[in-house]
């Protein structure tokens, strides 16, 4: 049985994360009560509809009053503004935590704006689908996932251990790290990965020579796999490219010349260089599907057991 | 009820794609008889185990004698010397097909060795999964999808026709277009997407900074989508880049292109360019998924149903 850990738990913003953290915190009881909301009218109508959190309320400042944990969950470039609007309002020596996909951009926006004596702990957790807004969440989307979490340089060692007490009666497992090595870890597994199938997407529905309906009916050849994390929130993205720039240039450069360097073997018909590099890539895929962090049924068991 | 539509079908290549035909036309009776035959004798083992195909023989000639239709199924480096091998044991009026990713270097190689009075039909099935070999066919996988069908220049449209009706019974719509058009349509869909997400796995790989580890655990935030189409096979992919050159060359350079667009866009702040191309890709998914060509469920609705 689990027990409370936060007695007032105030979500800003009412997406995909925050949704389902409330979801899971209201199922198995981890907080006292959770209170939420969002700069939109018709999200928080939605939310308090839904039976999204315990109570929707109409501002951030009166959503973090009294809260134990204050959940930043809008867009990076949202952040600062959020964080100067609550802080007069947060309780002292409570908890301010976020969910973005950046971390080093939020320290900065965020921590200039908290009074003395209230913990700043990040968190990032590996988990989310393409789907978004406040009917996209689900109390499991954090089971048997990662989450990073990135404690300010004056969080209390045990406010960042109860944070992560938190997660772990999410379901995840944490990894805890420094901000610049959280952006360049995530430059890596989801904002390179995230521009480049942006970029495909971009390419074949622009193909003049290629009609869009043969793009689209014949995508199960590789091509819809891209088209998934291509359908994400555009607000949110644009926000963690503008804000984690350096990490995702330096990747998108070694992408670029990777990927040169295959052209060059295609276009030199240097047969080993593609096998080899081939056949490396397929024991990545091993270790992940052993790391229990990805399915091993063929196309990822898509839809029906027909495939 | 179907009906046999080939009296005697011969597969050269017992792999994914010609396996899964197999078990659909024997569980249908599209066939009088299958018979099959791979260079492995591993291979060739494997099937007979688990009875992919009617009989197993060891050699493409003994396998295509008396065949009305044989199934080209090996790496498309291989087709000529196959075609080479079968062409004096071909059954005067047959047909002979392939199901190779790439189509004008596959009439290049094979067409110059077939006797007159042989119908040659290239076809594409546009369905795969990353697994490869024997073991990893199942009747379902054309249900739903597309075939592209490609006539050689002398194939009768009665032999064209036909081969069309197997494609229709094996649950697939078809496409039929030239060779040259093919090649382009499958390197913006295929072959281009394959060798972006196996460059992507290369360099997470690779990164010295970023541990082993961290990749693996925490993929689930965009990476492991590429990892699956870059374990594909990858002799049959080293082969379909060699051969389709050119159009893989022209699809990466206007990759490229649109990548630098948006690298640019990120280091000058043009947060409206990034927002405006997110938005346009979503739309690209919408259309796939109301074509039936993949499932709306969160993360391909992959695993368990808690994802």
């Amino acid at each position: 049985m689990s027990s409370v850990i936060y007695d007032r738990v105030a979500f800003v913003g009412l997406g995909l994360i925050a949704g389902s953290m409330s979801l899971a915190m209201r199922r198995d009881g981890l907080a006292g009560e959770t209170v939420g909301t969002a700069r939109s009218a018709e999200t928080r109508s939605v939310a308090a509809e839904i039976n999204l959190v315990d109570r929707v309320v109409d501002s951030a400042a009166e959503a973090v009053a009294d809260a134990d944990l204050v959940v930043l969950a809008v867009p990076v470039g949202a952040m600062g503004a959020v964080a100067a609007e609550i802080a007069p309002h947060l309780k002292p020596g409570c908890t301010v935590t976020d969910v973005g996909s950046v971390k080093q951009a939020v320290f900065d926006a965020v921590l200039p704006h908290l009074p003395t004596g209230v913990h700043f702990v990040g968190a990032h957790p590996m988990a989310g689908t393409e789907h978004s807004g406040p009917r996209s969440g689900f109390a499991e989307l954090f089971e048997d996932r990662w989450c990073l979490v990135v404690p300010g340089p004056e969080a209390a060692p045990a406010a960042v251990k109860r944070l992560e007490t938190l997660w772990t009666a999410l379901g995840s497992s944490i990894g805890r790290m420094e901000p610049k090595h959280h952006d360049l870890v995530c430059a890596v597994v989801s904002h390179a990965p995230h521009l480049i199938a942006y970029t495909m997407v971009g390419v074949a529905d622009d193909m003049q020579r290629v009609d869009e309906r043969e793009v689209i009916n014949y995508s199960a050849a590789g091509f819809r796999d891209f088209t998934r994390i291509a359908a994400s929130d555009p607000t949110m993205w644009r926000d963690v490219f503008l804000t984690n720039k350096d990490a995702t240039l330096e990747i998108l450069g070694r992408f670029t010349e990777e990927l040169f360097a295959l052209q060059r073997a295609i276009r030199t018909g240097d047969g080993d260089h593609l096998f080899d590099y081939f056949t490396r890539t397929r024991a990545v895929r091993r270790g992940i599907v052993e790391a229990g962090q990805d399915t091993d049924a063929p196309n990822f068991g898509r839809g029906t057991a027909k495939e």
